[in-house]
């Protein structure tokens, strides 16, 4: 068995996960982003002894520990170099948390492992080549090749939301313009449909902003299924934005599989069935062999499943 | 030894490689791409054993034939699935080569041996990450990861022309708009001179394109040097365009070197030290480690080189 641990900025959560991929039991504690780093470090080995506790075992009993970690991580050295929301800087999180666990523990990226956890047990179960990106706050990538993480040569890899595909588009947290993030992520949907909705003073999604309480990921899609102009728009242009950051990465990659996640993939067929027809136009393969794109499985545990598959 | 056979539109080319990636002997023969793809096949191989012949070797010393073919090829098939202009369409290239000579014989894409020779003994010699973008009537991309070819599960990855960085921009030959090709290509940067001459008609570009006798991809630069605005201008919007593509493959992929070659590289460090200067600012990385750029070393003899590279 094996332990994964997902830090993230509000949560810190930790499992127990077997060789097939099961948690057999999990807990979290918050994070308190506050404090220094030393102490959440100790924070999340102590959690991690709690479940292997909890769980009805002893820490022998575990093969090793990995930590999916939001930024740039070193994962050969085990340190946390980099962290948007976190204090860490050259954090040895490695070095640290031995102090604690004797066991082998291994880092990497929260986008990373999600993708690993998609790739050996979620929607790409079988497949070697496999391309996560997840639609959140921002779009993350995660990148699997020959069953393993790619990480390129400075284990900064895979930023596939820094990806321009708009010359001179909107500004982006990055520093870049018109980076694919800026457009596929939730926060660029809800721009998107903001916009719509100052030049459409007639759509219904002023009236669904108002019943929900604020203009969301939903807004367009609740008002296109109720067949609203501006709304059916906001959704198109979307689906292709999309779909454009899609068929790039299957051009590059050419994966068996693409899987996406986040909130945005509660709309299901709905979202995937012209993603599918879009991203078929627009790849450049002619051999008969296509890259599936589905939506993700794995949800809100691939970070500690992911996590615990680095040590398998 | 190896042999390595590049084969191209106009000509095939054959060589003799020694295992430190040095030609010990060559020589081409016209393509005559109208014929049938089993004569072509055909002289391929008798090319291959003329070479060894002229070399002073036999048969025996060569531990391998290594194609280098434009198009979709199948690898571990040996079958040469399509190629844009040569009557080649699932043609069985390893079978029927295997007719003519008893060596293991190994096919990939030539855009991937030109990356695959550039990582083993070019500007990249000594890294394991490498990937190199040629500069051509098109863009072709060679991905090297871990010093292998980087091929997808359908061998049509690393399309690195065909990712879109300009929605709904210049319609590219794929079928898809705003791909990297149609600005970073020579055919591009005609275009893109084209178009700033007819909006300058006093640019000094009008006279060097009336002494060349054509537009081609050295007007600008030309111009450039000499201080014409307008010459400056494309230029530097050429630059941009393709920072913008290798940022991008910089973000996606962190490999240790991107080289680029193609006849634009002759511009140099005029071309090279503003496209760095580009790239430091629009790559992601936030560790120490910088993605170097460089111009490619191999030149017209990459096919060759890189397709001997596949039998190593």
């Amino acid at each position: 068995m094996y332990i994964g641990i997902d830090l993230g900025g509000t949560n810190i959560k930790a499992g127990v996960v077997d060789e097939k991929g099961n948690i057999l039991h999990k807990d979290s504690i918050p994070t308190h982003a506050e404090r220094p780093a030393e102490e959440i470090v100790k924070d999340m080995a102590m959690l991690a002894i709690k479940v292997v506790k909890d769980a009805g075992f002893e820490m022998k009993d575990m093969k090793s520990v990995g930590i999916a970690s939001p930024g740039t991580p070193d994962s050969e050295n085990g340190v946390l170099v980099y962290a948007n929301n976190l204090p860490f800087l050259n954090m040895p999180m490695r070095a640290v948390m031995q102090q604690y666990i004797d066991l082998p523990i291994y880092l990497d990226n929260d986008a990373n492992c999600a993708g690993l956890a998609e790739a050996k047990v979620g929607a790409g179960k079988g497949k070697n080549d496999v391309v996560t990106i997840t639609l959140g706050t921002g779009v993350g990538g995660g990148v699997v090749i020959d069953g393993k993480i790619y990480n390129g040569f400075n284990n900064a890899a895979s930023e596939i939301g820094h990806m321009v595909i708009v010359v001179d588009g909107e500004q982006c947290t990055c520093g870049r313009k018109g980076c694919f993030e800026c457009y596929a992520s939730a926060t660029g949907l809800v721009r998107q449909t903001k916009e719509a909705m100052d030049k459409a003073p007639d759509s219904i999604m002023h009236e669904l902003a108002k019943e929900y309480g604020k203009v969301s990921a939903k807004t367009a899609f609740q008002a296109a299924k109720k067949g609203d102009k501006a709304g059916l728009e906001v959704v198109e242009q979307y689906i292709k934005y999309l779909g454009v950051g899609i068929s790039n990465i299957i051009n590059i990659f050419m994966p068996e599989m693409v899987c996406i996640g986040g909130g945005v993939c509660n709309e299901g067929d709905y979202l995937l069935n012209p993603l599918r027809e879009f991203v078929k136009k627009n790849t450049y393969s002619r051999t008969k062999a296509q890259t599936e794109v589905t939506i993700a499985e794995m949800g809100n545990d691939a970070g500690i499943i992911g996590a615990a598959f680095l040590g398998m």
